[in-house]
């Protein structure tokens, strides 16, 4: 049983990265758990959700809310139990999403925090195909993308958790879903898995030749998680009147200046629609997911898939890693077990 | 009265252009005036649009229909009058909107004419603000760009066909109609003739500071009829839910390869749609067009400005004249008087 006053192990962002990150930039500290004022609890982290676009707000000069500073505990996503509550919304045991960060223990107002029913689905999928980058695939598909049966949809990092929501809502609409990923392990699995028709490494020097053989008729959805040069490619085979969702620009993120973009004459020429998403504008939406998807995980026919590091300490090499594209599935770190 | 058999001059493209064309990329040639058969008429060109896009067809290995081959008569919209007819919906003397290109005389089919009512607005306003360019500029604005009253409405080229009617219907749905175009003269142009709230030259040291301070809540609609740099500088300024249109790529079109395009982080950001335009997909608001901004032409409402070369054999400097981005108003060559 932790106390306030106990100690709470964190993380904090020690320098700002050159490139893409080292886990020298990052530092371990420790503090004491506080104590929840009135309107406020204290919840111990079990899942912290690692984001590659955090990347983002660790340049020079940046300052808060959205910059993060050598010396800042790292920010995050995370799913949590409250351990004390003076809040009259949450109780002792209650599982909630809450953004505790790269920390064993946080404060909160209950202001951005979520109860969270662990009888819809494991609660970790809160950070993952049940949250913010399954709402994003989820509505950037249905509502941005709008496909129609046997369109042709494609998505980057398509087993990624956006990415997975996208290749799969895309086939229970009866689009056909081709993805894009950076291994034939993720292609193996997005195929055999997650029912994608087919998936495409975009590091295969035949790339472009393969993409265009799996689209014949074009591309008429594009959701784009990377940017990049798998962005310009996809461009080139749009269908007349394609939709494209730029959702995530991972390949960008660890970048010093803003690397150019995809030539646009090719949106012009098929008179394509590109829109950009940032998935908070979709919480409305959220019960609609944890309804549909969250249906589909309890039957079976909705699959995801988690890379879980173990342990807070091993939060800097997982985001590391994650940020060169080498986590297989949602990337969580396991801070402490789902039940004590 | 010209007779089948007379004198037909006509410009080929005589080799493909390595960048920029110069007019030695053109050849003179003359050729016989053609004679109809059943369901054609013959019909004497007397005004003809330089298109900048043109340039892309001039490529090398390029075919038919889509590509240009050296020994191929310069293709263009034209307004003509009819000479001699076969055709039961034309008669002699009939003003018609055709595809004659860079010729004298051409046959037609009465495929893609459509005749013109002199007493809407001057026979010239049908290959810009009254026809294409004005299309692509009235319905990618009204029904892509869909902007509100009192939002910023920020449109590249801004004297030129398209722009002229960007901004000016912009200003006539009560939005803030800001230009950008290549220099003070025609800033001036655009302020002080066709009511432009700003305008702003591309080739000012200051542009992205001007740019920000002309447009201090955001720009809600831009309009880009050039790519390339203009286009990477209003992205970055856009507002939350912005729409873009993207008409024209103007600075693309003379490079040997596709540049890169704008960084589309800024996209994500702001939430943004980015439409591709075609005018030919809006023909069906041709109608409508001709309509409102017919009569507002008629009633000294709208403006817009012609940049005219006299005869035939100056096509080819205005051509070129274009690409370099030195017309001011709508490029025509006016090759035979309206009345004979």
């Amino acid at each position: 049983m932790y106390q306030a006053g106990d100690r709470n192990d964190r993380i904090l962002l020690a320098r700002v990265p050159g490139g893409v990150p080292v886990p020298e930039d990052f530092a371990y500290d420790v503090t004491a758990i506080p104590t929840p004022g009135p309107g406020q609890f204290v919840s111990r982290t079990i899942y912290l959700s690692l984001e590659p676009h955090y990347r983002m707000f660790m340049r020079p000069g940046q300052t808060a809310p959205h910059g993060l500073c050598a010396g800042d505990v790292m920010p995050g996503e995370t799913v949590a139990q409250v351990m004390q509550s003076r809040h009259s919304d949450y109780r002792r045991g209650d599982f909630v999403l809450t953004r505790n960060g790269w920390q064993q223990f946080a404060l909160s107002s209950g202001q951005d925090a979520r109860k969270l029913d662990p009888a819809i689905a494991p609660i970790s999928t809160a950070l993952g195909v049940l949250g913010l980058p399954g709402l994003c695939g989820y509505a950037g598909l249905l509502y941005l993308g709008q496909p129609k049966p046997g369109e042709t949809v494609v998505v980057s990092a398509a087993t990624g958790a956006v990415g997975s929501t996208v290749g799969q809502v895309a086939r229970m609409v009866s689009a056909r879903a081709v993805g894009i990923a950076g291994s034939d392990e993720k292609c193996g699995y997005a195929v055999n898995d997650l029912g994608y028709t087919a998936c495409l490494s975009h590091r295969s020097p035949q790339f472009l030749a393969e993409l265009r053989s799996a689209c014949p008729e074009g591309i008429d959805v594009y959701f784009d998680n990377t940017g990049g040069e798998v962005l310009s490619s996809a461009l080139e085979q749009l269908a007349i009147h394609a939709r494209v969702v730029l959702c995530g620009m991972a390949a960008a993120y660890s970048r010093q200046s803003m690397p150019p973009g995809p030539p646009l004459l090719a949106v012009i020429r098929a008179r394509a629609t590109l829109l950009g998403i940032l998935a908070e504008d979709y919480l409305p939406y959220l019960p609609e997911l944890i309804k549909v998807v969250g249906g589909w995980i309890r039957s079976g026919r909705f699959r995801y898939r988690e890379d879980i590091s173990e342990g807070l300490a091993s939060a800097p090499t997982a985001f590391c890693r994650l940020l060169r594209g080498e986590n297989f599935g949602k990337a969580l770190v396991r801070i402490a077990p789902e039940h004590l």
